[in-house]
């Protein structure tokens, strides 16, 4: 199978294809040649490959945990600090393996230790090959919401390995794959199109289709964060479902549902609030239904308005004018609508078939 | 008093003069008009102004204690979170009032909270005036070293009012004294010798004399930092005399010797360093040692081989090659020496008249 070369934007050039894992000493960049490897329990068959691959290289191999509460300052410091107890310099790279979770806290690591050294992404789900790992944004959760402390600081490298997926959950590989149609969805219909003609071999995980969508992910994500690196509006269509899907995620703790899940029912949201605002044909609007209750069943949210309301007012997003939404006007073509009251987020989340 | 605005590189401007405090709001940059406060202890008097100042502006007024063992990354984070918990957005500005370890601290908390905001610097030292309120570098200290996470984040605009200098105790006014005179050593000969002549001026705190070493010192800064704004060739000029001034403060526990006076002693290790490497005259390396001692007495630093030896060993510019040190070539003219061996640096320390 061929090897596709994706430029991220940002200096980051993802690198796709299977087996690459075994070859990662080919792919990873590290100035002074030496790497930091950073897995999770559930990265571990990813993390022994490449420990194969990059035998010798290894100035140190650590383990966090992959869960959303181990998203804090507290583990950035302790992955600082096992890396300068290592003998950390500034031409060292690290190598961050497993989900969103771990190249969040990697990705940040590496860009506050010594003030910033190179850092390689290696995701090892469809959630982190589809979005996370990509452009740039690194950071970490503080009581008072997701990823309020960060950093903008894209890896080196990114090495998408479709056999990763093959040890990756059911569930989190279902609500992975909702980030990958959400690219294709907001900028890609011709994508959107083929990923929602083969569902099937998608969730038999059958690699042509896996890294069909993931590399037009890529590429949608890639070209939208080098025309905006920070977060302007361009930057801002990756959002779209993420308004409503943080809200959702929130009320249930980051407990009762996955980032992906969230994401999908923050989506059928959106799309009644496109219906409405952006001229969105029913017709189209269904066609994403569809493929959502295909890539599902998910969890049901927490649609109460009492729950809903305080994340959405509190969205680090929010301006004094309101908090903008992604509207999609038609598949493959999205916009951002600024200052869409509280109150219709509100009822757009109560639309939310379950 | 003219005031006299200089671009310190990076996208800061570092506005001088006197009286400046007062006139905050037309000073100070905030893409929303509004303002966070920190300010610590011994800032107190020129925080009080600002607070006038930008009064209807404030959003928070924080206060941090200053001493070198608060620069951590739970300060940061105090910071970070009581800005947050005060409504900070994206478009809010932070002021940090106070000497390097406020800047330090609040340029870090402005660097990482949702993944960075503005920030502007009012540095009431001597030393935070001519040195380490400029340049973008921010960061915290670790168990194993000073400085070893941060970022580089550049304030908007950096205020430097000569009348926050009138409450500075004596100690930390003549210490910071030795970051400008540095500064022209390695970069300015003419702004040398008029501050060498002016040493008793300068040190009744004369305003002419201040804002001619500050203003000359902050030009020597911005221009290297614009060359070169990370941590290549040019801005390790700056290093001059830090590379055994920070293993004199190590060695001193961070209490014994303040920051500028242990750098005035690693000033006179590298004289010798620089005789016996860099052909700097005798005469010269005289009137370097001359002015330090006027602007002294320092206290004596702990010169103990088995006390130096460690740190200089575990700096965080050492490479498998040795230790790179700043020679002065002559006065107004340093160059940078890769690989001086640790043996070498712990002779010149050695060397240090008490």
């Amino acid at each position: 199978m061929t090897v596709r070369r994706i430029d991220a934007g940002a200096g980051s050039v993802a690198t796709i294809g299977t087996g690459l894992l075994d070859k990662a000493q080919d792919v990873l960049a590290s100035p002074s040649g030496r790497f930091l490897l950073v897995s999770s329990p559930g990265s571990a068959p990813a993390a022994a490959r490449l420990r194969r691959a990059l035998s010798g290289s290894l100035l140190a191999d650590l383990s966090i945990d992959d869960r959303e509460e181990s998203k804090t300052l507290e583990t950035v410091k302790r992955i600082a600090d096992a890396a300068i107890e290592a003998g950390l310099r500034r031409d060292d790279a690290f190598v961050a393996v497993g989900g969103g979770v771990v190249s969040d806290i990697v990705g940040f690591a590496a860009a506050i230790v010594l003030r910033g050294v190179d850092w390689n992404a290696v995701p090892t789900t469809t959630g982190s090959m589809t979005d996370a790992a990509i452009g740039g944004k690194t950071g970490v959760d503080t009581p008072a919401g997701k990823n309020l402390l960060g950093a903008f600081h894209p890896p080196r490298t990114i090495l998408i390995d479709a056999t990763a997926l093959e040890t990756l959950p059911e569930r989190d590989y279902r609500a992975g794959l909702v980030e990958g149609f959400k690219a294709a969805w907001i900028a890609d219909e011709a994508l959107a199109e083929r990923a929602e003609k083969r569902i099937a071999s998608l969730l038999a995980r059958e690699p042509e289709a896996v890294l069909d969508l993931i590399s037009g992910a890529v590429a949608v994500k890639a070209a939208i964060v080098s025309q905006d690196p920070r977060e302007g509006d361009r930057r801002r269509l990756l959002n779209f479902g993420h308004t409503l899907g943080h809200a959702f995620e929130a009320a249930g703790g980051y407990r009762a549902l996955k980032h992906g899940e969230a994401v999908a029912w923050g989506i059928r949201g959106a799309l009644w609030l496109s219906r409405r605002r952006a001229g969105l044909a029913e017709a189209e609007a269904e066609r994403v239904r569809t493929a959502l209750e295909r890539l599902g069943p998910f969890p049901a949210p927490e649609r109460q308005r009492s729950a809903l309301a305080p994340f959405l007012a509190r969205d680090k997003k929010a301006t004094a004018k309101g908090l903008a939404g992604v509207l999609l006007e038609r598949i493959g073509r999205a916009r951002v609508e600024e200052a869409i009251p509280i109150e219709e987020w509100l009822e757009a989340a109560a639309t939310v078939r379950i």
